[in-house]
């Protein structure tokens, strides 16, 4: 099965056939680029993106995200994650190595509302999102002829207050047996188990309709217009068992005045909702968010 | 005295010499536009800008602004005021007659932060700012000298837990001799009592540090840093007896990223406050903030 | 044939029967305002929205855009203009008055980029755009099965150097059939002749892809680029016979920095592109833009 | 003489007086990043900041920007210089190692629209920007009052057709005797000669009332009302000989719309003027700003 479109795969393989990127996080201290860098040039690599951040160059967390041009990348990784494993304890690194072709796997979860997901999919479509979506999960069943017509299995999980915990666990076979990467609430209406987050730290992202923390909770439009705000936002973030809570990812906000009402802050929320999502996403997809604490740095 | 900017007062008191301003917030019918504006024909007055709305056209609150030029306006003001009464009177209209001449007498409040004195005193200096800054009042001495460079009397008024209620006589006393319209509070770092504020009902201007309503309460930027936000901004906002809760004017932000410390935010937060504010206040002087409910209506 | 989506369809015109809409312009005096409210209060009319601007009110053009709800004004409608015409006169006024549930046909071009027919279909499709969408015309092929899909019908009429007389003949005869109110350039990249313009003028809507005046003329991205500017945009505007020079409807702009080569600022541009486009269309679709020498006026 | 804020001044040399930055650039080719951090590493230095950008890792040219903390900095920078050379010579690089606490010596030119001067000498007092204003020259006196106030050297040189040549001359002078690194154009409604640019090449930054490359030349937001835009901008750049032609630092736009008469767009415009032109000051200040063709790299 492959659901990443056809027309721009072939394109892209090509293109970055020699292409991976390498993610680290470790204690700060000096020396860090010097070894990372000399050993890229060691493998024959070329830098063409690099990033970095400290949360303190006295003791704080150091961050770096390099993406190099290495020749047969794709046949020497292994070989590579095996030399770079010295320098990685010496400086006691979280790292990760990963392949630019490597597409990553995406389950999208929505309920009744479907501007988030018809976004997420004409962006795929158009070929600005490198993702393989593996397949839609909702507990309504309206979306599925939309979803089906991209060529995308649609599996219809009903959720009650009952069937919840049956619900979840359907939900995660399907999630593994599709070997999900990362899992997106594209406006999906329940509330996740601690136990379904558990499952998949920081790899669900989720759109909240408000500028977080602002209207933290149930009906944030409704919020805003009562409180007379003349900026509405939305705010995509990492799900974690605190609800609303996770680590922000992005956000955005249109100005409104006292012209309009409810409904026109809930149609100009949709238009900032699917542009903070797929802007996560796409950050998500290239690697280029890292969570820290309870924030993220984002590498754009 | 006078304080307003010598140069630019008299040039706008010729232009604007046959300006006036009719707001009027009435219950929704219909025939209201019809009535003041045959009304304004009558009395030879000629439109030159109007914004209207309502809350619902069905029962709901009607909103009214229109400037119009009528010549020798200055001298026929009360015979105008006492001929529109019957239709007043007819639609049970709140309303209100001013000249565009009248320039309104400012207080301003601060504490230890000077950027939002400076820039209203600066966009004051440069004619963008058509008030009678009267009078500052500080609870710290150290502005003395900038305020008096400007020709402005500054108060020194020390406020503590004890002499509050003190203090606090003092300022209204010199408020009401000064006969000041607008209270703007400039970074001043006192709460007022519920007695100031009743005093002074939606004649007190705040700037507020946050995007309102996240981060309520102390140390925003710091929150704000913490729950790592990707974008920060400030409130311009009517004072009321609730904390942070009283009609919003205007709000604007500004985008950060995870490189931004919490000294960067407040930097940059202290260009958003001041904006945000000098937004605020001009509107108000203009008479274009009209106060419905816990929200405001602006007639930009 | 009945393009406009069903589902939006009926909702929309049980919703706003009563509603129309008043556009006049007319040399500026005292009392139009008046006389014209007047009249809509005898006429049993409520208003709810009114916008108006004068150029100058000493002289100049006065313009005036009234919405308002009068029971029955389908059937009314041609009474309550003859009764009109009386005041319209009085006042030398162009005037139009026209029905919220008069759903305008429109006509889109297209040439081999999809990004802006597919947001006009997608925006259409989910209510937000009240148009007809009677038919697609395109120089190519490729869009055929895209659009057929939404129901709409797809001429394809070739254009080379020695056909291009007989084409736009050919359009002009399909788009009278079609009864076309508006013609949309959704990046068709042929230059119309002077009378085909001439046969729909201010009837026309293209965009284009650059922050006009800014890179009139060709391949404006790789000028862009080779520039260096910072922001890059787009504009929409009616077309007339001066390439790129006709009345500017809406402009956007996006922050670009030296990491974006051209293929980045075609991306971005796209975005921007597409946006404009609808929002400009929007506008005209609701009787929101008037032409005045060559700018327009838009009552948002 | 010593004009940077005394305040901020010693605060500001304590906390930085090791930090350095080193810029380069050269061909692009492997191994640049590895050499130039294992050289800094071996030389006791802390990254703290570093940013790069190769037009083209295929044989384009490779820019690098890296603030570092080296112990005794100032003291070590001459030895340090020496030892970087065999790097540099070995990737024919051109380069250049500052100290973080250089302050540059800045000259503002300067007419009679006071608003770019007043805000850089504002942003220049509350410590924005670490700067040493060494003089303001002007072709005009009427600004003589308030630059002096902020203790700043004030020289009156009137500009006429006639008298151009030997102004220049005197202004080369005085530039000379300030060792001035930095010229900023605030309003200098002087067109400078070829001679004057070439002595100061990459050195003068003016800021250009409108968004280049719209409407080049005299009278920009006059064009700009005519021409019906919905946006207006300001654009900071370096002086080339081509008017109006060099390298952008920076741009930035507001929205207008058709009830903003030339005044406005003119005082709108004042406010992304000085916005804008504060900005590339600052960023040229850091050491951020790279010339590369004509066009800017800027490491923010």
């Amino acid at each position: 099965m492959m659901y990443f479109q056809q027309k721009h795969a072939q394109k892209f393989m090509d293109k970055y056939k020699d292409r991976a990127r390498l993610l680290i996080s470790c204690p700060d201290q000096p020396g860090i680029v010097a070894a990372v860098t000399t050993f890229l040039y060691e493998q024959g690599a070329n830098i063409v993106e690099s990033s970095q951040y400290s949360t303190d160059p006295e003791g704080g967390t150091f961050f770096l995200r390099i993406e190099f041009d290495a020749p047969n990348i794709s046949e020497r990784k292994e070989e590579m994650e095996r030399k770079f494993a010295t320098i990685a304890q010496r400086f006691s690194m979280k790292w990760r190595l990963s392949l630019h072709t490597h597409i990553k796997k995406v389950a999208i979860f929505v309920s009744k509302e479907e501007h988030c997901l018809l976004e997420l999919l004409w962006e795929w479509q158009a070929g600005e999102l490198l993702a393989d979506f593996a397949l839609v999960i909702s507990n309504h069943e309206q979306m599925r002829e939309t979803v089906e017509s991209f060529g995308i299995p649609y599996y219809y999980i009903p959720v009650t207050k009952e069937t919840k915990q049956e619900a979840e666990e359907k939900q995660i076979q399907l999630l593994k047996e599709h070997d999900i990467d990362v899992i997106v609430l594209a406006r999906y209406m329940q509330i996740l188990s601690s136990r379904f987050v558990a499952t998949f730290p920081m790899q669900i992202i989720n759109i909240h309709h408000s500028f977080l923390p602002a209207f933290i909770g149930a009906r944030p439009y409704e919020q805003a217009y009562r409180r007379g705000v003349k900026l509405i936002g939305a705010t995509s973030h990492y799900v974690t068992d605190d609800l609303d809570e996770g680590p922000i990812i992005e956000q955005d906000v249109e100005r409104v005045d006292h012209k309009h009402h409810v409904e026109d802050l809930k149609r100009i929320g949709r238009m900032i909702e699917k542009t903070v999502l797929v802007r996560a996403l796409k950050w998500h997809l290239e690697d280029r968010v890292i969570v820290h604490e309870n924030k993220t740095i984002v590498f754009k």
